[in-house]
């Protein structure tokens, strides 16, 4: 297994993780639990996977399944003894993000598509999987949340596509840079609350 | 660029007007505001090109994107500006309606599926992208409103197929003539609040 | 036909008539009714033809199309007659949920997944029909709910891949003794009420 296939391991363990503590706000047993920490984690990538008409990730390695499974279930039954730990994963979260989605954006460039497709790519492999289980839990979506989540995901794959033809950086670094942009204004909206201004956002007359 | 692209390229930026407005019940983000047009307009055609197995109509043409990202756009800017304007986009919608589902019909008999699988991708086609918008905005589905949506679309669809093997009408009269159909139905059903009689109304017990 | 597509056909119908009785909280008109009944029946086998990528099990037959439609109707119209009668449709359609998940693992095998993507399989074939009639109409989804329905699938699920491979019992008798498993469980759980004890039941905090 080489690092960056443990590196996404991980991701999937983290993104189940915030999954079902995102969605544990009521009565459900521990079947529900697990189930919710896998779509979370794996609901993403599965959409850009059929969109693409490529094999699912996780059908190819089954590792996903296992990975955010297992992490569901230590979620479960040690959730209230680390609750304050528990909270920390939310940054672990903006790290895993940008980590997929870069590369998300990178593989779909690499089969042929153009750069907006790859990061709309970018942005369905980020948001996908929270947004099935936000629907499969009753929660409102990303989409009905005043927190940023998808503009950092927008911002980092712009920056991305737009200077990978340039050659001024190397491959390896410019993948880097768009990760520290993605997981740096993630974080940044999680701790100073960052938002659309009032005039980007849309308020109905009643 | 055909006449018959312009059309479907007008006819997504149609779609992603009248689905932000019916979304735009609550506060929400200019990001928010073009995700919800992006899905609306392309939305029920990714769901009939996956379940036919062919390639995602605006992965081959990245302009449907742009088209709906770009009146989603336009509608938060000017939407206060010209509401009248907008209402007659109602008008506009079950055209563009009439227009994908009927060539969705053609495309699928055309891979050679039946008719009922072809009216069935008519119908996916023409509501796919509104469930899914109500979906993922926490609004009722079409589904549980009394308002006729798929029932226009399944008398036109119905109405060429079973008059496509007939050879009595030449192709593009047909495909003309179960769009006036699609589009007729459907407005009106919006002008005169047309909907299904009461003995095909079910109401549950209490 | 064979013996076994005529049960395939049949269960269908039974998905669809459990389907709408499920939905039918709400007014809704004789055309959401169908399209309830259909995407019950069908839609955990679409999810996971999607996501195998194989044709659609009903593109290849569309007789299920027509099964699911018909029952959803004669329910709409004989509902109020045979309230009773409708039921012990609930037991009928644990016994199709046996049938339709051991048969989804099964196939899920021979195109050479492993064990644990058999088993995720028959779940989402189990479940994901249910899952998408629940989301359309505004229902809490089976995640959230106390009652068993996607243990009994797992356990059977399990039984069937763990005792496959050592070739004690023959297919035949072990796909006989999954389905009975899975039945057995379900109809327990619908008849005696099981759920999950409490130590393996989350509830969040206030």
């Amino acid at each position: 297994m080489t690092a960056a296939e443990v590196l996404f391991l991980v991701g999937a363990a983290v993104f189940a993780v915030t999954g079902v503590q995102a969605a544990a706000r009521q009565n459900m047993d521990v079947m529900s639990f697990v189930i919710i920490g896998v779509v979370t984690a794996i609901g993403g990538g599965t959409l850009r996977d059929l969109m693409l008409d490529q094999p699912l990730f996780w059908l190819a390695d089954p590792a996903y399944l296992s990975a955010a499974a297992g992490a569901a279930l230590a979620t479960f039954f040690f959730e209230r003894r680390f609750r304050a730990t528990l909270r920390a994963f939310l940054y672990l979260d903006a790290i895993a993000t940008a980590l997929y989605t870069v590369l998300a954006i990178e593989k779909t460039l690499r089969l042929g598509f153009n750069s907006g497709v790859a990061v709309v790519m970018g942005v369905i492999t980020g948001i996908g999987g929270g947004i099935i289980r936000d629907l499969m839990t009753g929660q409102p979506t990303i989409l009905m949340r005043r927190e940023l989540y998808m503009t950092p995901i927008l911002l980092g794959g712009v920056l991305y596509v737009a200077l990978r033809p340039t050659n001024w950086i190397e491959l390896p670094y410019l993948l880097a840079l768009a990760m520290i942009v993605i997981a740096a204004v993630r974080l940044g909206a999680i701790r100073f609350g960052w938002a659309f201004p009032d005039w980007l956002t849309y308020r109905p007359l009643h």
